[in-house]
């Protein structure tokens, strides 16, 4: 099994699971009497929805890159572990939806959706179980990367273990508020994910 | 014909279907004075048959990329058999949706639905034909596996029609049983590719 | 411009639309006492539909795939040319819905759905404007074709261009006829493509 | 992070988007006594949005792989900044929903989705601030592109601004006639594109 095929199909569902969060967007039903621009002011949960699913797909992908650059060997328990990866990631679309419709309301409705939402970025952290499991030994690394380093990213997961489970909490508290912690994390992520200092890559000097 | 398209190709559509299965699970309705957790947990055949599918569509991209990683030339016979692979891949999004809505209720629509599940399922096995053309001789890989191997594997494509066909049977006694041992068979195939040892690729060395 | 982006571009899209059929396969609505396998049959037309149109777009993949990997230098009309042609094959999904609600009936809905079908796919043969442009000289291609490859081709899409015209004339005698005949097409090509003897390439021998 | 992966994932995106446009032309419904060609016509709008928004993401393509081929380097900002764009562009199908739907109609309702329409274009043109950050310095590019080129080429952007923006305003006065300046950029912008004089590619001329 080489890497570039299985970076490849991963690559593939991360794309589509990121692009098909569009269509949970409906276009709204007019009530009698109701104008189109209130209509779509009033489904603003659905595009609260759309940007913390992309960017939190978006943060998955960067991890999943950076990770799988320097994996240059794949076994059995590192495909089960990305194929469940996949398995979550690819069902975000679904809490995406659910969110979208019932946010806006209030009580039992908003609070399980926002908590069943929060439940699920939360399984996207089973990429964590990944990253130790290709971390654990140098066996399907090229190199291990330093030990500071290693801990500093599990460190990272903790912190999203911690983040995701106060957040499922707190969706009986405030939903609205909730899924703003979900996005502030994933803000999180990304900025930190850019900050890492960019390697100049050999291969990408000549003209491809 | 290079491999290499026709794999990217299949990986996409591979992908696709098996992203595609989340929009089969859509946010449930919510009849008077339900709550949303009840009307969640009230479609769990969606959760079940996206899971199993998801396992099934996972398995054939991990067979597919076995056998393909061997193959050096294409020709018309395996062009058809591949597209007759996607074929069918590509459909499961279909039974799956059905299996979702009536695997919950009873009698025929319950039988149906999961006989129908299972009928597909096993048209995935015509990657079995596939496997029997690529090694009926080593026309079209580098060089052909040992027997041994090649013969172990059309053991489990056999063990697959007997299930995947006992499942079909299965479906009038009992749809939610006949879906459990489709699970159970995509299990099956999962740990067993997983545990076929990974041989290091000489070209995964260097840096990509 | 690279042949080699532009090819995965394409590829994704034509991979999408060949994915996207499924979806359009939606499950029965039960009547009031109607059994879900009645329902299933009742939709007879929509498993013709995804099948035909699975056909004829994994044709046209199969033959820009042959066109491109002779293709060394991309220029704006071939640009253009090849949006068209992506245009109108990633359209397919919407008249293969529009058959599969309507071929069933009887009369005008009938006779219209398969006739925007028909038309649909013929303007699918866009194509061979593009192969036109693009063997018109060396301009494009590493080599020419020998001249009379060049012809045969030509004379295949000339073929297409009447039998999907004269389909589109059927529609109004039969429209399951018109269907089968663009059924018939896509399977000749399908067969046709997959006599042209393969060639061993050269890098598909060392280890990917 | 290696660019490569990065115009794949940003490629996956993009033919998803494009082909992701056609699930918005539905089935007409037909009312009692209709005939399925006049509700086939009377969706026009749907085919108007599907061929401006597709043209218009096909120009994104583009333009994202002419920028790109020129970056040898991935930095943190970089990364934000094509996210960004991939999440307007990913939006697109929604608006183009809207569009579809209300274009026919007359007043608030068509103005608000023409309005919503173009503003999600005129977002599209945060490939601008995109462009601007990697042709600041050399740090990213290969070699900076002479700078009357990217004088030009930072001209065509603001020239888009300025039409999306007028076409916008326009949405007022009238809906269609603002969606026709929309579609009108994104052809001038095709053309524009495919003029641009190939590069004969070195590494293509050998077989692929």
């Amino acid at each position: 099994m080489t890497t570039t095929r299985l970076e490849a199909f991963s690559d593939g569902v991360l794309a589509i699971a990121i692009t098909l969060l569009v269509i949970e967007i409906r276009p709204p039903e007019l009530h009698q009497g109701e104008t189109l621009a209130h209509a779509l002011w009033a489904q603003w949960p659905s595009y609260v929805a759309y940007l913390v699913s992309f960017l939190t797909i978006g943060v998955i992908w960067l991890n999943h890159h950076r990770v799988f650059e320097q994996v240059i060997r794949v076994d059995g328990p590192l495909l089960l572990l990305n194929l469940n990866l996949l398995l979550w990631t690819g069902l975000i679309p679904f809490p995406t939806a659910v969110v979208a419709e019932h946010l806006g309301g209030a009580g039992e409705a908003a609070q399980t959706a926002s908590a069943l939402y929060c439940g699920v970025l939360l399984m996207g952290l089973s990429f964590g179980a990944l990253f130790a499991w290709v971390t654990h030994t140098d066996r399907l690394l090229g190199r291990l990367p330093p030990p500071g380093m290693v801990r500093a990213t599990r460190r990272r997961f903790m912190l999203g273990l911690v983040v995701y489970a106060a957040a499922l909490a707190l969706s009986w508290v405030s939903a609205p508020l909730a899924l703003a912690l979900c996005g502030a994390m994933a803000l999180y992520y990304a900025f930190d994910q850019a900050s890492v200092p960019a390697e100049r890559e050999p291969d990408d000097q000549q003209p491809t």
